[in-house]
This record gives structure tokens, sequence and C-alpha cells, in this order.
């Protein structure tokens, strides 16, 4: 069990199995200055997974109490939670999309090819609007990746819709 | 230039150019008892393409009068114009999509083969729930047809997306 | 009484009851990794018949607090759970019906069979366009299933009605 | 060709033919100390039908005349005639369904039976309200009829739809 310490909204660890399993490996994470840093949804996924544990300073954080923590800073953290689950459980390796205003940015496996898809997260009772999926397509078309709407249903189940621009 | 003439929220003309060139050849409007009806969309449209005229009695109607009458019973009728209007120009045949819980249903020119796409007008600053779209996108996956939502902003532009069911 | 510990806009618990009998015999939840996840409008259910409760860390939530963070998420959750309420007291099986564009899908007694009717919750205060009501029925219809619009008015009474395509 | 006249907003006449072959064989219109009057939705038909001429004064209206009229008191005219004329040129029997809320009362053949249908008549393009709905199957429930929706669409193409109060 990989222990990481909890850092304000991220969580660090500088053990190796760290660095090389989970970050080189499996990308989780950034490394900065020998340090590899998760964010609170990897580190609540690795926690459900039994494959770390998270300290904040000695004492252990359950599961719920790393998601307790992300929900603080994101009220869709647990419609985001269920997507990445869902696709990491899938074999995908998932990256925030926030640079292309999406939440994730899925890659085929590793990440030596460019990511594929982004994903958006949509909770079955939130309204949208237009301006929501447009503004992501356009970003997705621009950088040739497939935009995807995941939307996590009351259940917890989730279904994908691929939207693209199309011409006619 | 065939003459139409209104009748309440259709018009109509018996002149043969207009049953074979409008309606049989083109598939505009509704053949009934000799008659070809047009919907006011389909109205304005042709009026705007110069290829009909519209009178109420004597007096010909412009093509700003045809759509004031369009818009008194259709909230969405300048989004839904814009739209038919695009995918005309470009040579596609368009009908309603009632049936199918969309607007259009569109086929690739004639009407030979099954129409291929269910448009769904959505004007830029109308929110929409999840399951409008979830809705429409089942219903076309079950008639093997593509669904398009067709996004009208505020400048009258328009932007087509193509939304499916995906699986990662 | 079964203890449900609040995670986000869900509850959970690893109680053996929970799984037993909530979860495999009466087919609430969904079990993930031995743990039995409800939505909240299932938890606001279970709270008010008495067969649940809800903590969140130690505190205990009272029913009205459980429906107010429904709320929170979903602005037709009070309708939404009226329905529900009366679906389950009448014993059947509910689920999200997300996938075919309804808000619950409705099983006679168990899963074994196929889910028989697609619920629709409108509040008797919403305007409604036709094209809302013809894609769920076409959905419906291809699916084989029962297209319920229900419609919740201001008291909080529930009116069921059934809506299918008809031939003259 | 049987011979009408205008007065007011309907037409009458006291021919053999009338009273015999379009009231009593066909339950057209209404017998009022031996005239027959037609409402000018069962004259626009059968003007169009040529089985009789409507005359206001001397001068013989045209259908489109006629139907004019008929919009001039009654915005959803022509959206009644369509569905009228699509149950008349089937063999059923339509009568008004104001006294139900709706816009027919529709008998399979003639009028022995009690009327089997109430249809009530929708523009494709008219948001409705929930009571719109719930009101006429309300009365079609408490007169043993069925409820129909009938919806006009843009290319005056109708789909039929029949809603029922139901109990789960």
């Amino acid at each position: 069990m990989i222990v990481f310490y909890l850092s304000g909204n991220r969580v660090f660890s500088t053990d190796k199995n760290a660095i090389d399993g989970l970050h080189n490996n499996r990308h989780y994470g950034k490394l900065v200055n020998g340090k590899v840093f998760l964010s609170l949804l990897e580190a609540a996924y690795l926690v459900e997974r039994g494959k770390i544990e998270v300290r904040d300073g000695k004492r252990r954080l359950t599961l719920e109490e790393v998601m307790k923590l992300g929900r603080e800073e994101d009220e869709l953290f647990d419609a985001k939670y269920l997507v990445y689950k869902d696709l990491r459980d899938r074999g995908y390796t998932v990256k925030s999309g926030l640079k292309f205003g999406s939440h994730f940015r899925v890659y085929r496996r590793g990440m030596d090819e460019h990511s594929q898809w982004l994903v958006w997260v949509v909770p079955e009772n939130k309204t949208i609007a237009p301006n929501d999926i447009t503004a992501r397509v356009r970003v997705a078309h621009g950088v040739r990746k497939e935009m995807i709407m995941a939307v996590v249903d009351d259940d917890g189940d989730i279904v994908y819709y691929k939207i693209e621009w199309t011409k006619f």
C-alpha cells in the first residue's frame, strides 16, 4: 500500500512505487520535484481500489473523507467520480480536460498517442444550455478529439453520447 | 412564377408547375384533390427563392408578411425557417419530423429511400434537459437515422451537431 | 433500522441487510464494491418508510433534510419524489429511465423481465411541446413499453396517463 | 348538387336530398324545422367532395371562401378541417365534441351506438399545458369514450395518440 499525504486539495507521495508504478506506468498524477501529486479524484479512485492510502498528517483518511474533500471544491465531484471510475476500470487513462473546457481527456491506454476523447459530465437532472455543448464540441473539433457527453443518471449509471459538429 | 393562394395557415395552388415541378419532382407540400398545399415554412422559402408568389385574394404578400403569419402560430418559426432554408438550399428534401419527436426528417435528395436524419431545432438561449436529448437520440437509434441538433444562434447562424449513443 | 451514510448526492451502506434486503431483494440502489449506494430519491423514500436512517457523519438527517439535498440538484425533485413514492408504495420496482428519455422505467415487481413502463413526470404548470410527447411515445413504441405521463398537480396529487400511437 | 345557403356561421338547405341523404343517412348537420343546418366545417368538406354548393344569396361560394369564413371564427379551423376530412374520408361519422370539451366526437359509422372517441386537435407547433390533456381525458373517461389527441404536423399529416387515464 503506497502512502500519500494530503496537501491542500491534492495528495502527494515520494514513494518509488508511486513514481514508477502509478505515475510512469499508469499515468496517475503529476511528477513535480520527485513527488507524485494526485488530484482528489485520482486519490479517491486509488483508495477505493486499495492501491494507496491517504494520510492527513498521521491520520489515515477513509475513502469517504477523501471524497468529502473533493465535494467541497467541486459540486460535480460525485458525478465526475463515477465517470472517472468507469473509464479507469475499463483500462483507459483519464486526465483533467480543463485545458479543453471539458472534465476529462481520455487516452486509449497509455499516453503515447494524443488523447482521443474529451468527456463532459452531466448529471441527469441538470438542465443545460446549447452553449454548454457548442463550446465543447468546437474545442474538440479544433484538436481532433471526440467530444463525449457522459450523462450520469439517478441510479449512478452512465450513458455516453458522442456529439460532433456536422455539415450537411 | 407560380401563384399560390393563402388558405389559413397554408397556401395552395392548382398550377401544373406546382404539381409537377414543386410537388412531384421536388417534394414540396402535399397533394390533395389536385391542389398542392404548402406549409408557411415551405411557402416562405419558395417566395424567398422567387419560385412562387403568395396571394391573399388578389393582394400579393411579401416574404415578411408570409413569415409574420408563420410566427403567429409557431414561436419557433424563425429558428425553424433558418434551418429549413439552409437544408433546402443544400438540396435536401425536408419534411415534418413530428412522428419521430423532432422538427424535421431530412432526405438526401428525393424521397425514394428512408429519411436519413432527424433534425431537432434548438435556439441558442433555450435550456434543455438531458432527457430531451436522450429521448430523441433513442428514437433515431431505433429507426436507424441520425439525430441532429441544429442550434440557431442569436445572429441566425446554424451549427449542426450529430448526437449518438456510444459505448466506451 | 439500516444505517446509511451521506456521500455527496448519494447515500451508502455496507450493512448486510442493505445488501440482501434492500438491494438484492427489493432492487434499491446499486451495489459497488460491497456497498449499496442509493440515490437521494431512494434514500428519502426509505427514510420516510422508516426502513433506513441517513447520517451525515454522526448526525442523523431528517427526511426534510434529505429532500432538501435532493432539491438542490434537481428542480423536479419533489414532483419526481411523489411519483417515485407512489409507485414504490404499490410494489413496483422503479429505476432511472434516462436512456429512454423518460424519468423512470418501472418493473412490475422484480427486475427479471424487461421494464414495462416508461414514466415521464410533468408538473401541472409546465407547458410542453407536442414533440416532447411524440418523441417519448416513439421510444416506448420502439422498445415495446408503455409510455406513461405522470402529471403532478399543485396539491401533490398524481394522475397517470398512458399515451400511445394509434391509427383510426 | 344540393344547394345550401349561408346563414351566419352556418349553411342550411330545405332540399329533400339534404334531409334524407346528408342528414338522415350520413348524419351531417342538424335538422331544425325542416331545414338541415351544417357547420362551416361540414359545409367545406361537402363542397370539397362536390356534394353540395354553398350560396351567399345568389352568389356561389368557392371552397376557399367557405374556409375563410370558418377561419374567421376559429383559429384552429384549418387543423380541425384536416382531421375532420381524414376521419370522414375513412367513413367515420364526425360531430362536434364541444359538450365534452373536445373538438370532435367520432362514431364508428352511423350514430346508432354512442360515439366511441373524443378527438382533440393540436397543431404541431402549439405548446400545450398538462391541464389541456387532463381535463379532456377526465371527461372521456367519465363517459366511457376514448380520448384521442390528433396532432397535425406542418405538412398537414396527422398522427393520432390515444391518451387514457391509467392506474398503476
